[in-house]
């Protein structure tokens, strides 16, 4: 079972957005919004998918690139990776890409790569919050492999509720955000893996998450 | 009158959450979702408090621990302390923490320190927007007092109207937000306390707040 | 025509917000009810231009003035500027700079500034998303200049689309934020200028905006 995915890319970029011959290959509106869809679908999906989904940059991530990295949960960059929300330099100012970013980024921060085009640094982007964590290129796949062993050594049920709820909660007022959390934790405290994992705490023992979630399997 | 509250402990840990033992020893559904709604009342009691209130945190603060950091209007850390929402290690997300925690940090810090279960430091939850402030243990209710004492030379009609506002304000959009803090801030502006605090900024002299918050008592 | 907006200050401050005295003059709830949608009305003008304004910020920019930063698209600082939200020292809550300020710094960050009242320096705003750049004072201009080049570099039309696409898609939640986001874009995609900067792009040239733009004049 797929329990955690991680998004990268070999070559010198991790993404550099669309292919911008083929958007200017046919130029009418109906086009646009339809390959713009198809983008969006793909970025919404990401947060759909019920386990962790790890951006690994290195080199160039820019406009639907750089969208890429701060729709996925979490992201791990190389020294040397760069981010550029570069669209306006063509006249195209990066709309869905600033929908991901601003999510991610204080306002002032985002609205100057947007407005700018500029490239930040992957240590600037730590601290703007775009990415988790910065690494030397040969210990890239190390920070990503660590990161990825820890989300593995959860059980997956309380991951994929864990991660649905983060996302519904964070775009509704306080008070709803805690009723549905509220049930989704007393739904998660049900599941055998969770009744395993805190009978283990208690018996200061590992827990044995297979034996625990064998019955929904 | 009560003009600030400090929620502190002794002993080793700050708080680290729900009692696990309890928390297996009935199992039902309808037992977790009452115990969840009860963490929550008291939870949002803290925002509806009419004063602000500050966490003093030393040791551990995990799981609900971590929440009621997150809840508070402010925090102060001891040096020393660290910070988890740990509940995925058992197999429970920590689902209602993560409401408060993802209101107060960026996303995919909050996202990580919620999948992993990883633990920050004091100096780390500082930079992401958990504390406020950190100090040496010994100088950590200095510091404390020191908040509190910036707090209580205001009056208290002020920070009240402005407590619940900041609060309300928050969760609209900014035309709605607008509106109600204009109407909030004619309505302070109108309280003795307010008209006796820039008469006296006016007239360059300290403002006597007793005399004039004397009347609504 | 009006690319980019810059609102600087001669003297010593930047801006410290209303006048008391005028305030004190006339205290009656209607009249400051006026006074404040008043302002209101100002501050969301300037998220209403197309075009980006940007505080330079020397001195003091305390209470409303805070809040014109905040409100601004971008913000520069000289290294002697300082911010706070004073208006709690005289026991008037700042409670619509609170709108501005809660939208770009961190929750406990902002609720400290308007609860104490205390200045923070130009290092510490840019660190808490106040402000985007910080400035030796006899750098300031060149600073500001910078990104106003940068801003002017662009299509107006992609810039103008951008910005209000901006706050409107922050506002609302992911799915109805990348359908208006990816509509804005198509249309944008549409525009003279931007079908001729990819083109430009394309073949590897300079793109040529005038042309572009000349039809749409």
């Amino acid at each position: 079972m797929v329990r955690a995915v991680v998004l990268g890319a070999s070559g010198k970029a991790f993404c550099a957005g669309h292919d911008l011959k083929e958007m200017r290959a046919e130029p009418s509106l109906e086009y646009y919004q339809r390959l713009f869809a198809q983008c969006t679908a793909v970025m919404l999906a990401i947060q759909r998918l019920p386990v962790p989904v790890i951006a690994r940059v290195h080199g160039l991530a820019t406009a639907a690139g750089c969208q890429l990295v701060a729709m996925c949960d979490l992201a791990v960059a190389s020294h040397d990776a760069r981010f550029a929300v570069s669209g306006v330099n063509v006249g195209l100012f990066c709309a869905t890409p600033g929908v991901a970013l601003s999510r991610n980024l204080p306002r002032k921060a985002a609205f100057e790569m947007l407005v700018t085009g500029d490239f930040v640094s992957a240590e600037e982007a730590r601290v703007l919050g775009l990415v988790n964590r910065v690494a030397a290129p040969e210990a890239l796949d190390d920070e990503v492999e660590a990161l990825v062993a820890r989300i593995v050594a959860k059980p997956g049920v309380a991951v994929a509720m864990g991660k649905a709820l983060f996302y519904r909660q964070i775009e509704v007022g306080i008070e709803s955000a805690y009723e549905d959390a509220g049930a989704t934790m007393a739904c998660n405290m049900m599941d055998p893996s969770a009744l395993e994992g805190v009978q283990a705490f208690i018996e200061k023992r590992p827990p044995s998450w297979l034996a625990a979630e064998a019955p929904t399997t």
